[in-house]
């Protein structure tokens, strides 16, 4: 057997024959029941002494790829794996009706290279402070050590929920750091919240449309998803009382301030009543305010959390949209017994949000600079919506639109005929993509006059040519 | 009104003057109803233009902290907030329901100050790799920009997710990239696995006694969770066939290697034993791998899922043992058509997990680095297990120890009569403190006899005077 050696390594030699010996086993050129050569020979071949091969091979009984027979020497075990799956075979029984059981979505093809995707739901990563986190995650590690790579508590990093409660504080929204839960994104507050809130088959209330993320998590989950109708300004808080009645639901969702997808802001009338229905009926809220800040016009509306006598909102944030996704950092403020039951869902699910990434959060955010990140953001998406507006407007006439107060989304309506599921595959033909409106709706269907459009990724120029891609499109479809 | 204005910041003058008035309205020295000066007498008492004050104002109206009255000037408004809630107020009904189901655990003191921990379940964070880390995340934010901040796939970056099939492959379980989902530690591999087979109500069996993580998150599921009793190799498989004929599981989780608390690690024979007759019984197997490759003698057993024909075995792992916890990075191997509703399980749980820890922990994580890392943890672990087990001989021949071959912990029994709930408060009493057996059995009773000890944080000084204390806590155990 020939194993090179190196003596200039600071790799001891037993190691290079150990890892050479591996890498001829995975190979295959050592089959299982090879024998391997006798180390005293082998030893003398190679030129090192036999107590360094013995070693080697040690090692590799060790690892469970040879074994010693007593008085034959040493053999490459078969590998404990017995056979390899044939691509006919059937997979267990429990997979196979778990592949039944879960829905299978229309498989359009993916948009291919060059489209403008108005489809995502993100921001401008241009706009995300790269320099300041990398300066202030070094800053965290010269700082803490090794301590900002361990466990935190499950409730989030102390200083960085004051800071949460400062910022919303400072934003209208008077909350104390001990009612802050972090979270990994805002998507993992809703998670926690409804799973703790509801069984498989409750009934859940959400705006129809809503977000997508949340009623195929609420699905997921097995509740029973009942939609409340909306108008231009969001819920129609006049039918929810029948619907109370009907369906006694254990939550509902909402998102009250630049709506996904519709982009309405809840108006206080509304707001006021949706509380006292929640707590005369006995039901939490779920308020998502993924982007309540982005205010493009109009006056903020206080958060549904604001009129909220006492442990009846369970208010979700995200650093996602203001800072970077990527960070993964949400978090829930909730007042009451639940915060301790949410405190511990956290913990049982994932132990805690990524300490590092939290003192970095921490350390990078003050209320100045998020004030000032914000007003930057918003002058540039609000320049960015106008120029979408504007282009659909100009080029499409036909379509509905309404300019939102804030937010990232125009909501579009097809005219009387079109369908958004039949227009996405012409649209991405000639390279633009958006979300269509049926994955918004407790009932599908009813989305299929809609299109979400996101202005908040791309420069006004771009957005003025997805909007001459998306005319082509539905000239198409209305032509087809 | 007096507003002090500082000309030499960088901060426009009408900000300073937002800013003023935000914090005298939030001081209350302003009460909902006071009216603000008009503009042009303002703006003469402070030399400033009236539209520096008209801007001011129309900042304060957009937050909603202050509203103009047409003719009649503007008017601080009352916080939305409608009352206070007072101490005595009770909280809503669903959050009375929800905190008088939760179970609440006894409420220890918790250990004192000086107090030396052997109930945590960490390694030592002297070993995380903090310049390693530190330079990578430098190195990431280099070469990705911005990119590194978005969302990722679900699923897990790819190249990391490349990575771990390679370490896995080279420590002899073959595994593809593709049948990886990197999750947020091991605990949400268990989570997102669990709360995927089973629902409310479902049986699952589990070793007794099991990690208390494991055990904790399925009784928040509302699992029914059944023990299969275990000796000092692990689980007694032979006892297994009746259990399952009887209660119909949706899912066995082991810990099959260094078991968590008792250290065990199943024998070959089994683990076929264990595979096949889940296969026969058509129920998954949940392999939690926590420290798999911690081992300080004997041969390297292999992972359950190596002996897996296709599909039967999800098999956990991370790197919080190995690299740093707080980085919350685990994975989950599974393959069929089990992988694609767990990475549908992840995106609807928190989108994914941080790009930004998984491309540092690719850029850090070589398998030439890994397997450094491991021998250096190994052979100071060693050592500090020999001192454990060592003193615990010397100094409290009355318990019945057995020197785990990996892993982290040293599981105890006490002598007939003694019973770890009443230890624990004068152990802490005498500064140290343990793990006590209840929490990782399902019939708490059961584990009343038991300690667990963590000996991977501490030096072996610092060891043997925690047992010095722990003997002296026994003594007055015994004799109270």
């Amino acid at each position: 057997m020939r194993v090179p050696l190196d003596r200039q390594r600071t790799t001891p030699l037993y190691r290079q024959i150990e890892a050479h010996l591996r890498r001829t086993i995975a190979s295959g050129a050592l089959p299982a029941g090879s024998r391997l050569p006798a180390s005293r020979a082998l030893a003398r071949d190679l030129g090192v002494s036999r107590l360094t091969v013995e070693t080697a091979w040690a090692e590799l009984v060790a690892a469970g790829l040879v074994a010693g027979r007593p008085g034959s020497g040493t053999y490459v075990l078969a590998p404990p794996r017995p056979s390899a799956r044939t691509p006919d075979e059937r997979w267990p029984a429990w997979q196979e009706d778990l592949a039944a059981r879960r829905e299978v979505g229309p498989d359009e093809p993916p948009p291919g290279r060059g489209c403008i995707s108005l489809a995502s739901g993100q921001g401008d990563p241009a706009l995300y402070p790269l320099d300041g986190l990398r300066k202030v995650i070094r800053a965290v590690f010269g700082r803490d050590g090794s301590s900002a790579l361990e466990y935190g508590p499950a409730a989030g990093d102390p200083a960085l929920r004051r800071t949460i409660a400062e910022v919303l504080s400072s934003q209208g929204l008077p909350a104390r750091a001990e009612d802050v839960l972090v979270t990994s994104g805002a998507q993992q507050a809703l998670a926690l919240a409804s799973s703790l809130l509801a069984r498989p088959g409750d009934p859940v209330l959400v705006e129809s449309p809503t977000y997508s993320g949340a009623l195929e998590l609420f699905r997921a989950l097995g509740l029973q998803v009942v939609g409340v109708p909306t108008d231009e300004l969001g819920m129609r808080t006049d039918l929810l009382e029948p619907l109370l009645l009907r369906h006694h639901p254990r939550l509902i969702y909402s998102v009250p301030t630049f709506q996904n997808p519709t982009g309405a802001c809840l108006p206080a009338l509304r707001r006021r009543e949706l509380l006292s229905l929640a707590e005369r009926h006995n039901v939490p809220l779920l308020e998502d305010d993924y982007v309540g800040d982005l205010r493009y016009e109009g006056r903020a509306q206080a958060p549904l959390k604001a009129y909220d006598r006492g442990g009846r909102v369970l208010y979700a944030g995200t650093f996602s949209k203001m800072l970077a996704p990527g960070l993964r950092l949400g978090f829930l403020l909730a007042d009451g017994p639940v915060h301790a039951a949410l405190v511990e869902a956290k913990r049982l699910h994932d132990m805690a949000t990524s300490n590092l990434i939290q003192r970095a959060v921490k350390a990078y955010v003050t209320i100045g600079r998020y004030e000032a990140h914000l007003r930057r953001t918003v002058r540039l998406y609000r320049r960015r919506r106008d120029a979408l507006v504007a282009a659909l407007r100009r080029q499409l006439p036909e379509l509905r639109v309404e300019s939102p107060h804030g937010g990232l989304f125009v909501w579009v309506r097809l005219p009387d005929g079109l369908s958004a599921r039949r227009l996405l595959p012409l649209a991405r033909a000639v390279g633009v993509d958006f979300a269509p409106g049926p994955r918004f709706f407790p009932e599908p269907r009813e989305g299929d006059p809609y299109l979400r459009l996101c202005f908040a990724a791309h420069e006004p120029e771009v957005l003025i040519e997805a909007v001459r891609r998306l005319a082509r499109g539905v000239r198409r479809a209305a032509g087809g």
